[in-house]
């Protein structure tokens, strides 16, 4: 059923002596099938292939992205008991989970099918000539977001359906206008190759171009490095490790002829203060709540709670008693891949072995069976501020608590603290009022600030912000979740004096789309007159 | 009246040994006035105190901050003779020009003052909560924008007021919430100081917090390096040249701790399509208009037409002939500066001197008078494809005509320009029709397209797009002009089921504000029920 070729537009790629395997940390050993490695002209031609389907991708009405979109999920929906048991195999991943993720990929299509087809996404905004305005006429000018062009997108590992060859990166980009070449997840290959199968007869279905979308086979940092390179790529979408994000953001733009966007998702430890008010009130089921949250997924959510402020006292000694116990009793659990897992005891030591760190749970390793065991560490605020290696990511179930002497030092502490993709805060409405320094210094660090929640668990929606300052993400002015993630593949181009029939329908006087538009400043969906 | 201190938040720097002059290119000489240049303690604090401002004036609801806006506006207005006076000294340009410049300045605060009234650029998104979704409840999620932090402004020579000190990264950056510290730049030195003093008097009589807004003088790279590197500055307004600008992306890119975003529009030669039946129906007119923005402001406006497409034939002949009479009778201009003025000979003779350009108008130089004299030059389109160093920026009143073969060619030949500003096309129905492909790549390659008119003149308003790919700026998803250029300054935050007392005026159920606002997914101007 899998071939193990790349698919390059409306084709497939053809067999090469280089072969790829993913490693299944459930049978600890790699699965059969093997994938061939793109060759460079493969590549080559996925590029050329892109960049003549944008042009005619780009200008076809929004519905019919829509319904490409919708015929993905679709595809996608069809083959959903196989794909999920690959993916189960490939990533370690309970069948439950992939499941509920396998929905959410669906969702998150026709969520930005539904953008597109209600069509006010383009922003247009039109201000109509003057021509009797002293002491010099007006032009008509009217502006809307167009594509950027071609999109390359490198899958993570820890969503392999929702961040991965049709998750929210491609889904966006495609809804934008722009073609999308998917550097394949090298740890769930198989998953891949059926999800880019379904896109490609989605694409044939609803008659898109060819080269519309490409996945590409290939080893992770020289595929990488080359699809960024590549001038033929116009924007990045990436979700994985600092060092791979950097590596690509600088390829991108600076070390190529023309910079392009990139928007990389990765490196956050997502700070929750946890504040003595609400501690007191149940430290037990607070404890439980944000073990649960650390530990789940095996730890391995952009979202994970890495760091856990609290203030000194006899709630708070309860409370890490309780998130002991909820954490020594955590089960060990099956890692992504075998890189994640190796990672994840190695970061966990080194943090451990640093200077003023009290480790409190240390559950006994299962590497060796790939799996990820809890562990819970502490360290005091001054130690905290006088090493940024504190901040490195841990990516698996492992929190350390900073120990804070008052909102004074919880403020210089959080002070110091990197951008993040979320915040939490936990407390009483005395909490809130007393630590509202503290909280707003959060706030400017993180992409989203939750109230009495924990971190994880990404809502798909049009509120959302999935992003952050640096070095959360390389772009803070974005969100890879949500609705507004179609903006990040967009720019604005103003049309002067353009003549009626030229015009876009997004333009046009008699607002043909019944878009909400921008009219001399005023939001109307009112034709021009 | 002019001290040649530095303005460092609500304080003047000190006097120091090290001194600029600004040089009249009219004068022939610098100017008797020294300015000091700050020292790298009082850069220091000028960022010290903008980093204590921010959280401050961001927090203002911003019907504050349009009452700064339009103080500032009133305090320019009031001193409006004095500073086109003295900007007429140190720039060269006519007082004509100056005047209309010093409104476009106080209308653009203005346009400002204007959208934060309005409010609705925070682009509020509302999720409410779904406690009963099955099977997992929503959280209540509320986005808006927030402004980033300290924004560097470098001002450009070319727009002494308008792209300057109270120039549109100013209005903008100080509307979206950031304090700004504006890099004065050499060339126009008391025109910054009487800006930046009446900046600091509008900030003192509205109460603005301390730091909101600096003026630093300093020699050009070395301060601009200092600024672009320093981690209390969160984003860059730049224009000028391609080498600056790149040098200070570079900077604050890769060179930083943390990367920032960098809005530079560095250069662009602003393509024109000259249509054949268009130029048939009266070629001198057209070559009128043209040669009419070539010179207009002796050539130093980045819109500037520095690239003429033509198909050959006899009309084509009869409108070259005409340019070059209305060229030849050009009078020379005084420049902005002494640089400007020899890199403009500088740039047109390395331009004249490549293989196979035909120097058609080479007025004799004007530079000992600092006065550009204008050039027109041609080139055939395989030539122009040859080399890329016809793109290069010819900064003053030169113009180059490709002569193309056929529709094929011109498609060919626009296919290898760079990013730019602006496209401009002039022709008939029957030309666009004809035309359509050459016109569409063009489209891609700018941030705005003009269709019939020529480039020169940038529309404050809402839809203006002053932007546009790389290398016209290092932010084609941006615009620097126009209301939309306060979205530079500003990113996307979360919150997660905030209390709704802690919720900002713009994210709260009864919406006081009015503003627009997407109530899952829907845009209105309804209270949240």
């Amino acid at each position: 059923m899998l071939s193990g070729l790349s698919v390059i537009g409306s084709e497939r790629g053809s067999e090469q002596q280089e072969k790829l395997f993913s490693f299944s940390t459930l049978r600890g050993a790699d699965l059969p099938e093997a994938f061939s490695v793109a060759s460079q002209a493969e590549i080559d031609v996925a590029i050329a292939k892109a960049r003549l389907a944008f042009p005619i991708y780009a200008a076809l009405p929004a519905t019919k992205r829509a319904g490409f979109l919708e015929a993905i999920a679709a595809e996608i929906s069809a083959i959903s008991e196989t794909l999920v048991e690959r993916a189960h195999l490939e990533s370690g991943l309970p069948i439950a989970r992939l499941q509920g993720e396998c929905g959410r990929t669906v969702n998150q299509l026709k969520l930005f099918a539904a953008v597109l087809n209600e069509g006010s996404y383009v922003e247009a905004v039109i201000d109509p000539a003057l021509p009797d305005r002293q002491p010099l006429p007006r032009a008509d000018l009217r502006k809307w977001l167009i594509p950027l062009g071609p999109v390359a997108v490198f899958a993570a590992s820890n969503f392999p359906l929702a961040f991965s060859t049709a998750g929210g990166d491609t889904a966006s980009a495609l809804a934008s206008g722009c073609p999308v070449i998917v550097k394949a997840h090298q740890s769930h290959l198989g998953t891949n190759e059926l999800v880019a199968v379904a896109i490609q007869q989605a694409a044939k279905k609803t008659g898109m171009p060819d080269g519309v979308f490409s996945s590409i086979v290939g080893g992770g940092a020289t595929l990488g490095q080359t699809l960024a390179a590549h001038e033929g790529i116009k924007a990045v979408g990436f979700t994985g490790s600092y060092r791979a994000g950097m590596s690509i953001f600088r390829k991108a733009t600076l070390e190529r002829k023309t910079p392009i966007p990139v928007y990389a998702e990765m490196s956050s430890i997502n700070p929750v203060l946890l504040l003595p008010e609400k501690i007191a009130a149940d430290p037990v089921a607070l404890a439980t709540q944000v073990a649960g949250s650390v530990t789940l997924g095996v730890g391995q959510f952009c979202t994970n709670p890495g760091l856990l402020f609290v203030i000194k006292g006899t709630a708070t000694a309860n409370f890490e008693k309780a998130l002991s116990e909820a954490l020594l009793k955590a089960p060990a659990g099956t890692m992504l891949n075998k890189t994640i897992c190796s990672a994840y005891y190695n970061e966990k030591e080194k943090l451990a072995s640093m200077q003023g760190v009290e480790l409190l749970v240390d559950n006994p390793s299962a590497a060796n069976e790939y799996k990820g065991s809890a562990a819970l560490m502490k360290v005091n605020s001054t130690q905290f501020r006088a090493n940024e290696e504190f901040q490195n990511e841990v990516f698996g179930p492992s929190t350390l608590l900073v120990s804070c002497e008052s909102l004074e030092d919880m403020v210089d502490t959080i002070a110091t603290i990197h951008g993040q993709l979320t915040g939490s805060v936990f407390g009483t409405e005395a909490d809130f009022s007393a630590f509202q320094p503290a909280i707003n210094i959060l706030a400017e660090r993180v992409g989203r600030l939750i109230y009495n929640a924990v971190p994880t668990g990404v809502e798909v929606c049009y509120a959302m912000v999935h992003g952050g300052p640096y070095p959360a993400t390389t772009d803070g002015r974005s969100t890879s979740v949500g609705a507004d993630a179609i903006k990040r593949f967009l720019r604005p181009v103003c049309l002067q004096d353009a003549p009626a029939a030229l015009l876009p329908d997004a333009l046009k006087n008699e607002n043909p789309l019944g878009i909400m538009r921008k009219l001399n400043g005023v939001y109307t969906r009112d034709v021009v007159v």
